[in-house]
């Protein structure tokens, strides 16, 4: 079976609309990319003023070509591209990669002729990359399609890469190419109007020769296909990603903890519901990705250390245990074991010190030992290479090794590359992964194990709760619609909870002194008022909550008080049971526009303020999701004993947690909803206070 | 002057005795090294079994050269060290370099050559580097001295190594020579026996052509010699530094949560208040060296960001936001500059995209008006190489300004640095520092700002605080010592705070019921009942503290109560006011051997052992180090009214902090002093609980 995609990344021609002459253009440069790395393909430039460019011969047009055409780059001003894709269509073209800019992104009237060529694609059945885009290259031998006008001329390997951003493409790329890595395939969509990142991660994902993919990306319109789509992926092969523009992500305007906490996360969560392992920086997932093309996963975070030089172990040691890894202790037997092939002063431990006069035998034996040990998952090697020490010979050694076993090796190597080039080569055949840092490799041999964990963590599954009052929750919504209310008032959100089970404190909302004195009598003492008003966000901060009022008299002044503070015409009064104090955790949802919500879970109070003790998960969520929300929260050890206080109950915070998935995929207008505080005990939770703000 | 480390870093001759024919010896090594560097200076093997050694005339012995010598190598067996000293000693050496290892890190034996071999080097007024170390290099090219046997061969420049590790001295040197910065000293002193880490710096200090020094140090025995050194040294100089091995630190056993929270943290701490800038990671401190040794100190933290791809400088901003720089906004007269200017499709702000197709002009004049812009304290850029435009004009306009203005500039350069060799070559000639990744030159950049803050915070004073009884504390100290008991009582323990004017809640410590309750009417209700033994350490885990006692009877159930669950001979009962509830903080102190001690300040209870939200430093600290210790914690919000709770008096704690400080300064014995919880609140701060544990 042909897959549509094999066009753009194996194409067996390449005609260029808009191919020049001129040496610093884009459709000179492609054609001089596609000739420098070797295109095993026919390349036809199209161009009606030359007779031959870079010493092609060139074409009037697609049509004037006789032989058959696979790839076309446009490369032309946006008003003449539909003709020309029509032109491709007539001529069977399979495929356009189109570099040229000034479409959607430029506003409506490129949006419009980004419209009119797509519909022209649709029609002849051609698959379009971009517009606005790099391109593609493929570093299989056998094709060498460098359909690209970037500078890097990578060797083959096993790390495929996919960017939205051209720029950051290049960056990886580049950056993959300095560390002595191989790339497999390239891809940079630009506007992206057909062929999509998804898409071509499902291509990557059926490449046998692709290990590993590497994707970069800031934005994405419609998660759901592409989550349904990766997650077949992960099964096959590792997917790792990163995603900027936080920043600005953050900088949106949101009214809620929830919506503050949560604004930029989405990417984030989102990839790791999908299984992808995320990266904050190009030079960490860079690393990874070089370790994942030729080391397998491993199975555990039990690491053995083995080194020549004492100070680059213990830094790896630093950064191996922040990271959660576990340096396990010696046995007895391996001991006597080492002892018995390695150098009188070595330091038989983990790490394992076999001095810098080490030689190629000690090294085999200090490694195969290691290997063959069931307690230890995989091991980190600092290799420094001695004036004094046959280096090539322990890099032939480490090589062996790594190829023979199934236990995940990387090294740090410290030298001069140049002048131990042939060391570096030897343990580049054996796919031992180098870095020349001990920080980096632990990184890395940590990315790894964390991906292990990512991967064979439980499912669950989605609970669907019954007896819900789907009705109630609906008439809330329509009515606050109708009159034009975004923010809905403190018993309308109550309502809503109740309707879904979650329980809230008894409570009443309520307009005058009369009223509240009638709602705390009962509702019985010790009570809380708070003010409720459209005007008001952060009541407490401006006086509207007071607490802990005992009679009839606490409460008319509290009430006085707060009306002199907060004269607004729509003031009403929450009246509410004061509960023994508890555990204050939070609880909200942020609606992610055509990609569901973002599910949170932290500690409330200060906590959640000053120390962002919160996790998130991605609508709807699991029952071991939500789990692991907690789990991910420092303060996950305050749901047991904790230094003599009482855990908190986490059974029916795990359900809230998952009652409110529920209700936001049940109401996808919800666009915000913040409960904070729930008070919760060793036996149970109860919404104190909640805001639920709709689109 | 001759400085007396000249002879060290400038030798006109270098001997080795233990210099060997043999390829693959350090005796070997060493020579090759100094003749393959091209030192200046003549070298004299000596041998008495060899007639020449890589072709060098050997000599039976020093005695037997007849010209005078600077520095001798040492590379023998340690017994025959000794006597060969005495031999350097008639010879009138001026340094020794003792590579051989032996000494006192293989224990007493060792450790008695070592102070054999010193004694007679104090004789002949001998200095001595090592031993069991690496040596000296001087990139100086008209020194050239490689006394060293490891690999790196790198070309002049500015920064000035000193490593105590010489395996991560190493990493260093060849990093920087990787990323194709100069070096201009090295060193690496092993055993340090004689010639330590501060003079070694404070000679860097006053080496003209050394402009940043790189500090590698695991740990420090006498940090005060260290201190007053470096910061005299400071005071014309960057100095970064790096210590590893934080982990292995940490796993020193501690009875205090001070002593648990600041273990390991001494070296970072120590370095701060001495005005070092701390680095986490190698390849950090590497990459910020080579912009300091460059460029100059930025004055604040403006970041003005020029690019010509967007993506680069999405993540750039990312990073600095991140760091806590500012990304000021252009204003509009600077708009109208730039986009008269710059391509059309430019994005004027900031960041600013210049655009891909950006010629030379183009980022001349972007570039020469954010550099003259007084609200753009410093510039950060990404220049992309594209294929279609003269990169090497550009380079030389960045080149040109760099030069020109005294703004700092950093350059995030996306290129394959072989074939754009040219463009590299001109930005090294202007000293703009490149990196390959954006957060790279982002991290740089914010690291500098925040030197930049380091060298101007307030340096205060040490306030001697007056009417402390001292006796007082020196009598409880000297009866729990005479009693062998390292953990003092509570009521001694409130005593000395009491001593030092530390507020500290009412209190008596008494031995049966009867006392408890006569204790309890005197003080008052609500009262708490603390159970005092040696036996137990965390009291409230064990039902040892009983709060909120109202009268007799609760008081009486509660005593009972605790007998029960802690039957302890030495069981005592501690019997307290019970305050009214305010934030809990908590501040303490650890001793440093040899260095002082380290001071605390935290937020109590939950939030110090699951945030570790604290600040550290070294006593004595002064007025100002108080305020930022304060300053430093996430907490440091909750001293102002916050979301309406009162704030917290800062005066007051404040004092505690330099009371305590005065203390252990006052009492070096002293091991581990814990005050958690002090209840604070915007009046007061009162101790409620504290532990002192004496070496």
């Amino acid at each position: 079976m042909n897959h549509s995609l094999d066009a753009l990344f194996k194409p067996s021609s390449v005609a260029l609309i808009g191919a020049s002459a001129k040496e610093y253009s884009i459709g000179n440069v492609i054609i001089k990319n596609l000739i420098h790395y070797g295109y095993k393909g026919k390349i036809f430039p199209v161009n009606p003023k030359e007779k031959s460019i870079l010493g092609l011969k060139t074409f009037r047009s697609v049509s004037e070509i006789k032989e058959s055409i696979d790839l076309v780059h446009i490369i032309i001003p946006p008003l003449s591209v539909p003709k020309e894709v029509e032109n491709c269509g007539k001529k069977g073209v399979k495929v356009i990669i189109i570099n040229s800019a000034g479409f959607k992104e430029m506003g409506k009237k490129g949006g419009k002729i980004e419209a009119e060529f797509l519909a022209k694609a649709k029609k002849y059945n051609i698959r379009i990359l971009g517009p606005n885009c790099q391109g593609i290259i493929n570093s299989d031998p056998a094709v060498k399609a460098y359909c690209n006008f970037t500078f890097s001329y990578f060797k083959p390997g096993h790390i495929s890469v996919v960017a939205q951003s051209g720029g950051v493409g290049q960056i990886i790329t580049q950056a993959l190419h300095d560390k002595g890595t191989g790339i497999r395939l390239y891809a940079s969509n630009g506007n992206a109007s057909d062929i999509s990142i998804t898409e071509i991660i499902r291509y990557y994902g059926k490449d046998k020769n692709t290990r590993v993919i590497l994707l970069c990306i800031e934005s994405i319109a419609d998660s759901k296909e592409f989550v349904d789509a990766v997650k077949e992926v992960v099964k096959v092969k590792p997917v790792l990603a990163i995603s900027s523009g936080s920043t600005e992500k953050g900088a949106e305007a949101s009214r809620s903890h929830t919506g503050g906490l949560a604004s930029g996360k989405f990417m984030e969560t989102m990839f790791e519901k999908t299984g992808i392992l995320f990266f904050n920086s190009l030079d960490d997932i860079c690393n990874a990705a070089i370790a994942f093309s030729t080391q397998p996963v491993p199975k555990g975070n039990r690491i053995g250390i083995i080194t020549n030089t004492g100070g680059p172990a213990i830094i790896a040691t630093d950064e191996l245990v922040k990271n959660g890894m576990i340096i396990p202790s010696l046995t007895d037997k391996i001991k006597k074991q080492l002892a018995k092939h390695l150098l009188t002063a070595s330091s038989i431990s983990n790490p394992l010190d076999i001095l810098a006069t080490a030689d190629a035998l000690h090294f085999k034996k200090a490694i195969k030992i290691m290997v063959n040990e069931p307690e230890i998952d995989c091991i980190y090697i600092t290799f420094v290479t001695p004036l004094f020490v046959d280096c090539v010979s322990v890099a032939k050694e480490i090589e062996t090794i790594s190829k023979a076993y199934k236990k995940t090796i990387v090294c740090n190597l410290i030298t001069d590359k140049k002048v131990w080039k042939d060391t570096v080569d030897e343990l580049y055949k054996g796919g031992v992964p180098i870095y020349n840092f001990p920080e980096t490799a632990a990184k890395v041999l940590s990315a790894m194990v964390k991906y292990n964990e990512l991967r064979n963590r439980a499912k669950g599954s989605v609970i669907q709760f019954t007896g819900i009052k789907k009705n109630t929750v609906k008439k809330i919504l329509t009515k606050a619609k109708s009159q034009k209310r975004n923010v809905l008032n403190a018993s309308e959100v109550f309502e809503i909870l109740k309707a879904y089970h979650i329980p809230v404190a008894e409570c009443y909302l309520v307009v005058n002194e009369k009223e509240v004195i009638k709602a705390a009598e009962k509702i019985g003492y010790p009570v809380v008022i708070k003010a409720d008003s459209r005007n008001i966000v952060h009541k407490s901060d401006k006086g509207g909550v007071v607490l802990n009022l005992n009679n009839v008299k606490e409460v008319v002044t509290a009430i006085r008080k707060i009306m002199e503070k907060l004269a607004s015409r729509d003031l009403k009064f929450f009246v509410q049971k004061q509960l023994p104090s508890g555990k204050e955790i939070i609880i909200g949802a942020k609606a992610e526009p055509g990609n569901g919500h973002l599910i949170m879970f932290g500690m409330g109070g200060v906590l959640v303020d000053l120390y962002k003790d919160f996790a998130l998960e991605l609508s709807p969520v699991t029952d071991a999701e939500a789990n692991r929300m907690i789990a991910k929260t420092k303060a996950s050890v305050l749901f047991n004993d904790y230094r003599g206080m009482p855990g908190i109950n986490k059974h029916v915070v795990l359900e809230i947690i998952q009652r409110i998935s529920q209700l936001v995929c049940d109401f996808p207008m919800i666009k915000e909803l913040d409960m904070n505080p729930i008070i919760a005990d060793s036996k149970k939770a109860v919404v104190v206070d909640a805001r639920i703000i709709c689109s």
